[in-house]
C-alpha cells in the first residue's frame, strides 16, 4: 500500500486548518504549498511539530518556479532563491522540492542549459541531504512534455534532480503516457495525482479552477497511476488539486473526500477497476415527517394504494407498503424529506466493510434486543445509506421490527416498486457525492446533464447498478443559492414505478394530487413530436428515447421539502426525464404561490 | 433614442416573475425565450395581457432551432413546428420570431436549399403578418458566419425574412464587422447584444455561462453596435445574455443592471465614450460604528493623528480630520463599515443628474434646514454616494451642518489623504458594480485581478478617475461563501496615504493597532527581492511595480467589518499591492482566533 499524500492547496483555510484536517483524515503526509506557508503565523519550527504531532510527515515543499533555462544574471538571483528555500526546508524537516518548468518570457530554450542550471541547484539540495523533483507544467514555456523533462533530468545526470509526473499535466495534453513505464523508478522522485473533467478550454484555467480527485473527473487516473508505478516508484500517491470549491468549502470535510478518492484508487490498481456492488434493489425508502406533513404524506400514500401495514416496535415509524415499495414514514427524525434508504444486499456486512474501508462516515446503530441490526452510513448530503438484506417476516429481518397492523390491504393502484431516488445535493457536494455513490456504493454512471431551471442552472448526475434495481439521480444547484431563490433547499422526491399510470393517475386525481402541468408545455409538444393524445389527457409529462417511453406523473410538494414521482416506463426507455425537470420545478413554485395566497 | 428589449432567459424566476422585472426596470419591450414560456402557468392571452399592463411589448419570439438544411421529411416536421409556434405567437401578440442556424448532425450544406426552406417559412408568417429573422449561431453546424447567414437571407429574397445580428456570435467569432454597414437596413430585422469577458474557451460554453450586459466584458460592443445602426436599422437593441449568475440573482436587480447598459451603450454611441468624470476626489468618508466599535475607532483615529474637529448639528456624526483626509464616524446607523462615501465634483449636480440618468438608485435626502443639500445615490452594494463640492467653513458647504469641537488640532503622524476606499461587494455584484463605477461615476478600470485567499478565491477591479484622485478597488469572493468561510462579509477597509510611514507605524505601535505580518512573509520577500531592510522592520508588506513602491500597513479589524489600511507610495507605483492580499487576510483571521482565545 503506497503511502498517501495531499498538497494543503487542495484545501481550504489557514495553513494550521489545512493540516489539521490531512491529519484527521489519515493523511500520512502532506505538500506544503508555499503561499500557505507565506501566509501562516506559525513558524516553520512549529508548522514542523504540528505536522509531527498529527502524525503527518512532508512529503514535498512546492512550488519553486522559475529555475532552469535563466539568463546568467537572473540564474544568481534563483540560487539564491534556492538557497534560502533550502534553508527554510531544512526548518521545516521537509527534504524533497518541486521546481516546475519556467513560464518566464527571457526563458532560454535550451536543454543542455537547463541541465547544467538544475544540475547545481542539485549539488545545493545535495550538500544538504535534499533533492528536487522536476516537472513539466502543461504550460511550461519550452518545457511542457513529461518526455522533454525526462530528457533534461536525464541530461543533468545528478543523484539529487529526477522527476515529478502529475496526472494533470501528463493526461491534458496527452494520451502517450504508456512509456513513463521505461523511466527507472529511482528517477521518478515525486508523483502528484489530479482527475478533472474533460473541457474544452485554456488549460492554464482548467488546471488552476477544475482539477478533481482521482475518479471524479474524465482523465485516466488508473492508467497513468499504473505506468508510473511500473518504474518501481515507491513514493507517495499526493493529491494535488485546484478546485474553486474545495478552495472554500469545509476542509474537513474535502480532506475525506480526497482519502477516500485515493483508496478508491488503490482498490482499482488491484483489481482493474471498482469491486462489483453485491447491491440488488431498495429495500426501503424512509422520510422524516413532522406534525404538519406526517398526515398529509399519509393520506398521499393511501390514496396511491399503499397500505399501512406495520408499526416499529420501539420508534415512531410507520411502514406502508404496495407491491415491492415499501415507504416509513418516521416522525422521529424532524422535517419531511429522505432521511434514510436501506439497500438490499447479497452481503449486507461484505457492503458495509466496504464502506468503512472507503471512509464512509458509520452512523450509530440504535436497535434494541430482538431488532434487527442494520449497519448505516451516512451518504455526503447526511441521508443514512443502510445495507440489509429483506427476510420474510418471521426470519429476523427488519420486517419483523414492525408490529403487523392488520389493516385490509388496499387496492393497488398499479405502484410495482420504486424506480429511483432523487437527492437533491447542496450545491458544493456534487463531486464528493459522486464519488461517493460510485466507489462506496460501485454504482457506474448513467446520465449526467446540466440544464436552466427557473432559478439557476442545475447539474445531474444518475447513477445505478448493472441491471438497474438500483437507482440514483443526483441533483445540485451550480452555483450557491442566494437569498432571491424561493426553493432552498431545492425537494427530493421518490419516483414509484406503475405498471397502470392511467389508474394511478385517476387515484391521485380523485385526491386532488397531481401537480398541475401547464398547456403551453403540451402545446410545445404536439408542435415538436407526435406525443400520444393520453398525455395531454391524463395530465402527465412524456419523455421518449431510442427504447421506449416515459410518462411521469407528480404530486405537489407536501410539507417542506419532498414530492413522489409516478413513471410508468413504456418499451425499455433508460433515462430520468431530466429534460422537463425545469417545467415541473415552476409547476412546484405555481404550487407554492397558490398556496401563499390561499394562507 | 433606440427602443430597448431585453430576453426573458437573462433574468431569474417563472416568466411572470420576469416580465414584472423587465417591466418595473423601464424597458420597452421583451423576447420571450420559448422555454421560459412552456414552463409557465400563464396561457398566451394571459402573458399578451400581463406584456400590455407592464407597458411592454414582445419584440421577439425565441428560438426556432434547426430549421433550414434539413432533409426533406424532416422539413415537413419543422413546417409543422413552425405553424404551430406562428399560431402560438398570434396569441401571445408576437410578430417577429428568431430562428438560429442549425445544428443538427444531418443538416445539408447547402445555402439554396437553406435560402428555399427559409422562403417557405418566411411564407407561412407572412401569411399572418408575420415575419422571421434568421441568426447565424457560431456554433452553427454549416451557417456559423454573419457573411453565410446574410448571403442565405438575399439568395431567398423574401420581404419576411431578414437577419437577425448578435453582438456575441459575431465578436466571438471575428473583429470582420465593418461590412455589416454595408447591409440595406431594412433587412435586419434584429439586433441582440451581448458582451463577454475574452476566455479561451470553447464558443458554446462561453456563450451559455459567461455572457454579460454591455460594457461588462471585452468585447467591442459600441462599434459592433454603431456598424448596425449604419445599416439603418431602426429596430430595437434587445439583450441577449445567459450567464450563471444572473440566472439565480433577483430579476429586479438583474433587469436595472441590464437597463443601465443600454442606457450607457447609448451615450457611448452618442459620445463615443462615457462623458468625462466631473469627480476630483474624495471629500469624506463615513463609517457606521456601534457603541463597541465607536470608541474604537475614535481610539484609533486619535493614534493615526486625526483630530475630532467637528460634531454634526443634528445627527450622531463625528466629523475627523488629517491633511485631505475626512472620516465620519455616525453612530445612527448601524453596524462598523464603510456606510457612505462623498466625491468631490466640479459640477455636484451635473454628477446627480447623470446617475439618475444611469438608472441609480436615488436616496432619500434627510437635511434639516441650514444644512448642506447632498445629492447621494446607492451603489450595487447598498453604499451611500454623495456628489458635492466642499466649500470652505463659512461658506454654506457640508462643512458648515458640523459645529467646531475646539479640540486642538493633534499632532499629524504624517497621513495626507485617502488614498483609496477598498469595498467588498457581495458575490453576485461584481459585474453590477464595475458597470455603476464605469458608467454612473465615469471611472476607468485600473487593475483587475484574482488571486487565492485562505477561505477561497477573491476577484478584485481597481477603477479609478484620470488623475486618480479618485480611486476604488472593489473585491468578491469568486463563489458565494458557505457557513465554512469565517469571514462573511468580508472587511471593507479605508487605504489612508501618509507620506512618512515610519512615523505613522511608529504611532500605531506605540497604541498596540498594527497587525502583525507573519515572519514566513519577509523570509519568503527576502529570497525573492532585495527589499529595504526597513520593510521587516517596520512590520509592513511591501510590493514594487516599474514605477516605484509600496509600502503597507494594517490595523486589526474594528467591530465586525472594517480596518484601516496605510500606505506610502514611493516614486511613482500604480497598483494597489493586491497579491499581498492573501497573507493580510490570513493574518486579520489569526487576530480574530487570538481574541476568540482572550474572550
Amino acid at each position: 500500500m503506497a503511502r498517501t499524500s495531499i498538497a494543503t492547496v487542495c484545501l481550504s483555510g489557514t495553513l494550521e486548518d489545512r493540516l489539521d484536517a490531512a491529519g484527521a483524515a489519515g493523511f500520512d503526509a502532506v505538500e506544503i504549498f508555499e503561499n500557505d506557508l507565506i501566509a501562516a503565523a506559525s513558524t516553520p519550527e512549529q508548522i514542523r511539530a504540528r505536522v509531527a504531532d498529527l502524525g503527518l510527515t512532508i512529503s514535498l515543499y512546492q512550488p519553486f518556479r522559475d529555475a532552469e533555462g535563466a539568463p546568467a544574471e537572473r540564474f544568481a538571483a534563483v540560487r539564491r532563491r534556492m538557497t534560502a528555500k533550502l534553508d527554510l526546508m531544512a526548518r521545516l524537516g521537509a527534504d524533497t522540492v518541486l521546481i516546475c518548468s519556467s513560464v518566464a518570457p527571457d526563458t532560454i530554450d535550451d536543454d543542455d542549459l537547463a541541465a547544467e542550471q538544475l544540475r547545481t541547484l542539485a549539488e545545493l539540495a545535495d550538500d544538504r541531504g535534499m533533492r528536487i523533483a522536476y516537472e513539466a507544467l502543461a504550460w511550461g514555456r519550452h518545457v511542457s512534455t513529461w518526455q522533454r523533462s525526462w530528457e533534461i533530468v536525464r541530461r543533468a545526470g545528478h543523484p539529487a534532480l529526477g522527476l515529478c509526473l502529475d496526472s494533470f499535466h501528463v493526461l491534458s495534453r496527452t494520451d502517450q503516457y504508456a512509456d513513463i513505464a521505461g523511466i527507472p523508478g529511482d528517477r521518478v522522485f515525486f508523483l502528484q495525482l489530479a482527475d478533472a473533467p474533460r473541457l474544452s478550454m485554456d488549460v492554464l484555467q482548467w488546471s488552476r479552477h477544475h482539477r478533481l480527485f482521482p475518479l471524479q473527473g474524465s482523465l485516466d487516473l488508473v492508467g497513468f497511476t499504473k505506468a508510473v508505478l511500473a518504474t518501481g516508484y515507491r513514493g507517495p500517491l499526493s493529491l494535488e488539486v485546484f478546485n474553486d470549491v474545495f478552495r472554500q468549502a469545509d476542509p474537513h470535510r474535502t480532506a475525506v473526500d480526497a482519502r477516500r478518492s485515493l483508496t478508491a484508487l488503490q482498490d482499482c490498481l488491484d483489481g482493474g477497476g471498482f469491486p462489483a456492488s453485491s447491491l440488488t434493489g431498495l429495500a426501503f425508502t424512509e422520510l422524516g415527517v413532522d406534525a404538519d406533513s406526517g398526515p398529509q404524506m399519509e393520506a398521499l400514500l393511501g390514496a396511491l394504494g399503499f397500505t399501512h401495514s406495520g408499526q416499529h416496535r420501539s420508534k415512531p415509524v410507520q411502514l406502508w407498503e404496495q407491491g415491492d415499495a415499501r415507504i416509513l414514514l418516521n416522525s422521529g427524525v424532524g422535517e419531511a424529506a429522505i432521511s434514510a434508504f436501506a439497500l438490499e444486499s447479497s452481503d449486507p456486512e461484505a457492503a458495509a466493510r466496504r464502506a468503512a474501508h472507503l471512509h464512509a462516515r458509520p452512523l450509530p446503530r440504535r436497535r434494541r434486543q430482538r431488532e434487527a441490526d442494520l449497519t448505516a452510513v451516512a451518504a455526503p448530503d447526511g441521508t443514512a445509506v443502510f445495507f440489509c438484506r429483506t427476510e420474510p417476516v418471521g426470519e429476523h429481518g427488519w420486517l419483523d421490527d414492525f408490529l403487523p397492523t392488520g389493516e385490509p390491504r388496499a387496492l393497488s393502484t398499479g405502484i410495482t416498486a420504486i424506480d429511483h431516488l432523487s437527492l437533491a445535493q447542496p450545491f458544493d457536494r456534487y463531486d464528493e457525492a459522486a464519488l461517493f455513490y460510485r466507489a462506496v456504493l460501485g454504482l457506474t454512471d448513467d446520465e449526467a446533464g446540466e440544464f436552466a431551471a427557473p432559478f439557476g442552472l442545475v447539474r445531474t448526475l444518475a447513477i445505478r447498478n448493472a441491471d438497474r434495481s438500483v437507482r440514483v439521480a443526483l441533483s445540485v444547484p451550480v452555483l450557491r443559492r442566494g437569498d432571491w431563490a424561493p426553493a432552498i433547499p431545492h425537494p427530493q422526491h421518490i419516483t414509484l414505478a406503475t405498471d397502470d399510470l392511467p389508474r394511478t393517475a385517476a387515484a391521485l386525481a380523485a385526491a386532488g394530487m397531481i401537480l398541475p402541468i401547464p398547456a403551453n408545455y403540451y402545446d410545445d409538444l404536439d408542435a415538436r413530436i407526435s406525443a400520444p393524445a393520453a398525455v395531454r389527457r391524463l395530465g402527465v409529462m412524456y419523455d421518449e428515447d431510442e427504447h421506449g417511453s416515459y410518462w411521469q406523473l407528480f404530486t405537489p410538494v407536501i410539507g417542506s421539502r419532498v414530492f413522489v414521482e409516478v413513471v410508468q416506463r413504456v418499451g425499455d426507455y433508460r433515462g430520468y426525464g431530466f429534460a422537463n425537470d425545469p417545467v415541473r420545478m415552476a409547476a412546484h413554485r405555481q404550487q407554492r404561490l397558490r398556496e401563499e395566497i390561499k394562507d
